[in-house]
């Protein structure tokens, strides 16, 4: 890996390579019909709605494929062997939103339409499926990359129990939609499938892939999981005291959108008898109204929750550093890291 | 293996075997909420509608792993250790008809009702995202079983390929249903991936786990492939001309779903203008109406197309048959595979 500048015009690359090398052997498809590499290149900010010219989408932050090189960097590995593994996860990710969109009805993500909208649900259903196959793929390039077929098998295994954490979580998630009442640890564990066990594994393969033990690698494994378990609770922190600079969103806007998240939740739980009925009341409905949206705010603040959850955003954060200060990491190799830990003091405050 | 009366049992045994090993590291799940590996459960015919009763369900023929385990008995190995990427590919099928069927909007399968039509299109939708998961882990228990980590990692890599052969054919399945005119090339195409290629595959990996080298092995894939078109014609053949008593459908029933199935397609390409024209208005609003069927089942007749057809499962029967010839298998271990080949010229008497 010559500079970690050039990072988004590698994974880039390993993106359009995996992407070329599964549709090379791919059934013909006529002019006049949609091609599933395309949608998966549309999805992934690489074609415009068109299908026939570039784009130049915002392809997210990427959290998951940096930290995987970064992980196997700071394990004293060449991240350029760890590409195909980053993309795989990366793609691994996408797979999920693309089911995500359909399964949550949202018509648009990084600001373009999303797959379903455009093309109806069953042809982005196959769009997921298929972007989840080319994701196993990448372990096979990392066999042309010299990587030896028992770790290559160790890193497939943990691929697909990753894809069943974040499964199992999705599952939680809608099946809490349909509950009135749903407890912060009921929560918390939701979210470790749904969100924190990706970059948990993200941070695992790196280090794997840099040859590091079980043992470390698991404590890799640790230190991602608790990034991801911070990030998630900072966003839901930020979707409703976040400044609409800051998150792109209005102010509120997760209260706005009737979404139970770990503020709301902490709130339910302090709130008294009466508060709580009315709450529930509240979010029974789905979307709320701006007067509603005023009163949870209110009580948001009668029960001081705001720094309650920047507590659990702390509790993360300090976490993170211990366990990257436990690995004991070569001062030049650690910087990337902290930044991720970083991030966590910085969007809280 | 035992014996071959017990190949049900083994093969349930498997599947529940991956499941409860996939699931032992699942996140909790309360009693009020759905478990995603229930609702598997549910679709392999492993439990009731209640999900904590066991059904006593059809399960569908199992040609695909039935047809791995005998390809490798044929090469000369022990069926028994390929139990787990035969499992593993009867998974691959049941994730791609749980999609499926949300796709068709099928509301039953096997005589019972649907994933989605109980528990919803985004559930279902992790249903099978997660049965392609578990499919994959049934790879990691081939090396349990002492299979080197090479020929499990060439597994791996067919049978995502093979998943993308799949989902390339329903996508061109589902963008045809959107024209007006589709060639049977086209058609002939669309089957090879949707329906042939886990049955070629089926066969290569018996055959791979056997021990055969590659040439060999892909001479078991042809077979495959060869068995597969002419299952899939021999079904369309079935779908308008085949006996209630036989299929368990009424007569009919494909022309009368509007289906533009081998037959259909045959009939288009041999019609004049005129007749073309009539069949073109009558498929293009879908389901056909009693008079519309009668229309439809004497143009068949009167452009002969019902030889046609069963020429074409001929043809496939005829080359299945010198391919499984040429493999020059030792009598004792060829029977199972020529029942598959006697199953489509019986079938289609």
């Amino acid at each position: 890996m010559q500079s970690f500048q050039r990072v988004d015009e590698l994974i880039d690359a390993e993106l359009d390579a995996l992407l070329t090398e599964a549709a090379a052997a791919a059934l013909p498809v006529s002019g006049q019909d949609v091609s599933i590499y395309d949608l998966m290149r549309y999805h992934l900010g690489r074609l415009d709605e068109s299908l026939t010219r570039p784009a130049r989408a915002n392809p997210g932050k990427r959290v998951r494929p940096k930290l995987c090189l970064a992980a196997c960097e700071a394990a004293g590995g060449d991240a350029a062997i760890a590409l195909p593994i980053a993309a795989a996860i990366e793609l691994l990710h996408n797979f999920t939103l693309i089911h995500d969109d359909i399964q949550d009805e949202s018509r648009t993500r990084r600001g373009r339409s999303t797959v379903w909208h455009i093309w109806g649900a069953a042809q982005a259903i196959n769009a997921g499926d298929a972007m989840f196959a080319v994701a196993q793929l990448g372990v096979q390039r990392l066999r042309e990359r010299g990587v030896a077929a028992e770790p290559a098998l160790d890193l497939t295994r943990e691929l697909n129990q990753t894809t069943l954490r974040i499964v199992e979580g999705q599952t939680l998630d809608l099946a809490f939609e349909q509950r009135e009442v749903v407890t912060v640890d009921e929560y918390l564990s939701m979210i470790h499938g749904k969100t924190a066990a990706i970059i948990g594994f993200a941070a695992w393969a790196g280090a794997t892939l840099a040859g590091a033990d079980a043992a470390r690698a698991d404590a890799y494994r640790a230190f991602g999981l608790s990034l991801g378990l911070g990030f998630q609770i900072q966003d839901d922190l930020l979707g409703i005291w976040g400044a609409p600079e800051v998150t792109g969103k209005s102010a509120a806007d997760d209260i706005r959108r009737g979404k139970k998240s770990f503020p709301i939740l902490r709130l339910i739980e302090r709130a008294d008898a009466a508060d709580r009925r009315t709450l529930r009341a509240l979010y029974a409905e789905g979307a709320l109204a701006e007067s509603e949206v005023e009163i949870v705010l209110a009580l948001l603040d009668h029960y001081v929750i705001q720094p309650i959850v920047e507590t659990e955003v702390q509790r993360r954060h300090d976490e993170a550093q211990r366990l990257l200060d436990s690995l004991a990491i070569e001062p030049a190799q650690r910087a990337s890291l902290e930044g991720y830990v970083a991030e966590l003091a910085q969007r809280s405050a």
